[in-house]
């Protein structure tokens, strides 16, 4: 399923996307022609993932390139419709940066930033692979028991990416080397980004996986039922702080407490040089309702507030492992 | 609202619930007047909350000894019947507390039972009274901003107890003390006790609060934005450690890593000698479709399996202090 399955793929005019929000109910595809229709997709997470969004964002310079040209935009309206698909979400790096990374090729017209674009998932994919037999060595060098048992939290698989995936990467990497025995799946709510999108890719692949509630994560870990976790980031400051979807930092906390390691699994296009430490980071906050309703139904009361950060800081101290395509550093020291 | 509210009566021929399955849709009465009525809401948490489920425990082997009546029973079918009440959930130890409280009361005839059962129910309430006051106390002596920001987990209230509640009775204190600034409401899947029932609590006594995906739990607390967390306990062993709803031990390794205090209330019932330590108690597993489902829908994909431990040990080591009516103990030594 892997090699047919792309979250974000140029169609010819348009940028197709799976709906990850209907997942895993239906597998359906948007086709997104114009900058509201692709903010639209980015924050309602219709495509999310840092990679895959970083794909979106080299993508949506094209696409705004096109509409400008179909309506006329003069220069400053188009400048202003690049910086909405930037900024659509906050947290990852990745989505600046596939705008970034294709901007120097807009004098070269729509079919240079097309062709850096491409580069941009070819890249990913690339970086995916190299990822997955990195941090399948380094875990099977440090965890004795085979088979192994894996906890992960969110989705960080071929939806999130432009194939294969981080995290989920080293999962299929393992799973393709015959020592994974389970992986435990964190729901991640508020949005069931594991239940929904990470269960769905490891029944497609055969993997067996047991979804359960965030809060079961800790004690899962505690009670020795996992021998490593591994989690995405959504930007990893220079210091090594690394921010990830809310719930990271709870896993982190628990395998430290357990002695498991607790693997980050990123390309290094979600590297953020320019940021110092996590507290430096903008986490974005989404809308209560994520919260107060589930599934469209009110599950708080009517007088009830919510808070909710959709991403959290694990700090560095707590980071047994980076792995990036470049290979493996160790934040933490041991 | 408190004082009018009882998740568990006895009308005088029946055990009547409030019906915590549909909070906060709904506030309706079930009248229990059998054994399979009684652990069918046990079960379904239709009355859930390791003091309230001493008190049916209790008024369960009234409703046995009535329906033996009626019905004709011998003493073995009695005895079965009562066996049935009592291992209806096997993780709270008040369950089986609150029946073999009143056993002994058997020979003195069902209204002996019900003496004794309305004992139960107040000796708990005033339990809950103390818990509030020594804990409010504990921590404002132990904490200095002012007003408080605590993080809670799961139900601990009125809807938990025979009234006032454990862990949200302190809150309840420090709310009427005037040094509360504001709650945040973990919302605890997979059954949401926290959206549904907590803060359903707290919006009826008008104290602000914050609902917040257990995901979240952690860094709220890394964030510096709650200054101490206060939970419940289903059983606490003979070493201190603490078996509560599934996410509390997330909750306490990271009021560890912050330095803020992790705080367990429960009433004196709730400790049992009889167990040595966490690892002994047996941890209910329950239904995957918690897990798999929302609100009736299924959120996985049909292969998908689940992992739903209904509860998790804290190590004595991570409790900061343990409140019940007899005072304040301090199992991690600090």
């Amino acid at each position: 399923m892997t090699d047919d399955l792309r979250a974000v793929a140029w169609t010819g005019t348009a940028l197709r996307l799976i709906d990850q929000t209907v997942l895993p109910a239906r597998l359906e595809y948007l086709d997104v022609e114009d900058v509201d229709g692709l903010v639209a997709a980015i924050t309602t997470l219709t495509v999310r993932g840092a990679p895959a969004l970083g794909a979106a964002g080299a993508y949506g310079v094209a696409i705004a390139l096109l509409q400008g040209v179909r309506e006329g935009w003069d220069e400053a309206t188009a400048t202003a419709a690049i910086a909405r698909v930037r900024e659509a979400r906050p947290t990852a790096v990745n989505l600046a940066g596939g705008v970034d990374r294709v901007l120097p090729h807009v004098s070269g017209g729509v079919e240079a930033v097309l062709a850096e674009a491409d580069r941009v998932v070819a890249e990913d994919l690339a970086a995916n692979r190299a990822i997955g037999a990195y941090g399948a060595d380094w875990i099977l060098a440090r965890v004795e028991r085979r088979p192994l048992r894996v906890l992960t939290h969110c989705n960080t698989g071929a939806l999130a990416t432009a194939g294969w995936g981080t995290a989920l990467g080293i999962v299929r990497e393992l799973h393709a080397r015959g020592v994974l025995d389970r992986v435990y799946v964190d729901e991640t709510r508020p949005l069931l980004q594991g239940s929904r999108l990470t269960a769905w890719e490891l029944a497609h692949e055969g993997i067996e996986h047991y979804v359960q509630a965030d809060g079961a994560a800790a004690g899962t870990i505690l009670r020795g039922l996992a021998d490593v976790a591994v989690i995405g980031a959504d930007r990893v400051a220079a210091n090594g702080d690394v921010a990830n979807k809310i719930g990271s930092v709870g896993v982190a906390l628990a395998c430290a407490d357990a002695g498991i390691p607790f693997v980050v699994a990123a390309p290094t296009t979600t590297l953020d040089p320019g940021t110092a430490r996590g507290d430096d980071i903008h986490i974005e906050e989404r809308a209560e309702e994520e919260i107060l309703t589930v599934a469209g139904l009110r599950v708080a009361p009517a007088a009830s507030r919510a808070h909710n950060p959709a991403f959290d800081v694990t700090p560095a101290r707590l980071v047994s492992a980076l792995v990036t395509e470049a290979g493996v550093t160790t934040p933490a020291g041991h």
